[in-house]
């Protein structure tokens, strides 16, 4: 996606250990436009798969899953990372993250995900693979199907999308970075 | 907004203890086409004044402030409760949380509010009004100025809106419960 990948090269910043800031309008800061075209986006990459539930993982994957389910007129649910008062019906699963170096868990509500929804998974980073796999894990233990996933962002020398298409999982990611060193950041073609 | 009571009416769930459970709709699960009715009901609201960021804390806000953000083509702002490795320029708050009985951080990075904005802030709820002071000192300590706040529910009986507004800030919220007992939700006339 052209206008993705000229504002990361204008606003993103590549820092040295292979992690690229975007909180100036992914993370922190979010370009509300920028997301309704992402989703556009989304939408016409997917527009081959039959799907009627979208997921993601709070906070980041919100806003682009959001302006999905608004293009798309379906409900967006959103695993949490921490267990509120009112939530009940709960399964859970470990994700590691490699940025923080720990275990943390997330959650889902199995009122909102059953064995007759089949779910589009959005999320703004694909590095390790590692939430998305226990996303998978998580749609699975609702009984739903995963039809898909999509990624504002694909680290690919990270080689979370060769580990999520080799477990047969669709999988399309808007920018796909082959390479950050030296401040400088290098797309696939 | 007579949308969102019905809604909230239909597929609320009102617990005993003043709760209003509606994680099928905002807080877990999102309709995404009622977010983007939210947020023309806040555009509308808040015409009068003038505003160049959006403001929120994750998770549950992101949703209606970034369709607010759609809307006006303004840049949305979440409220971090943790610190990302890659967040520098930071400053914070310590709030309350009377629902979990505890306190919680939030932050912020100066490198996207400064004195020259004028910012409006979104959220989900409005209850006690904690949140929502410690947003007011989190915008002052970064040199801005907040111009409102909006909220999906208030829950009036927890008195939030009137401290807020004590303070001079411009509140608008769009389903206002006087009342949750015995199963039910009273909404003010």
């Amino acid at each position: 996606m052209h206008l993705l990948e000229e504002r990361i090269l204008a606003d993103g910043c590549a820092l040295s250990d292979g992690v690229l800031k975007v909180d100036g309008f992914i993370n922190h800061q979010i370009d509300a436009d920028l997301m309704y075209e992402i989703a556009k986006e989304f939408k016409k990459r997917f527009a081959d798969i039959t799907y009627n539930k979208i997921l993601t993982i709070e906070a980041s994957g919100i806003a682009p899953a959001v302006m999905l389910g608004y293009c798309m007129h379906l409900p967006v649910i959103f695993a949490k990372k921490q267990t509120p008062k009112t939530m009940d019906n709960v399964i859970s699963v470990k994700i590691h993250s490699f940025t923080k170096n720990k275990d943390y868990d997330v959650l889902l509500s199995k009122s909102f995900l059953n064995k007759n929804d089949k779910v589009l998974f959005i999320d703004d980073f694909l590095a390790y693979g590692s939430a998305a796999l226990g996303i998978k894990n998580l749609v699975e233990m609702a009984g739903a199907e995963l039809v898909g996933m999509g990624f504002i962002i694909e680290k690919k020398f990270q080689n979370g999308g060769s580990i999520l298409k080799e477990k047969g999982i669709r999988v399309e990611s808007l920018a796909v970075i082959e390479e950050i060193s030296a401040g400088k950041v290098k797309f696939s073609k």
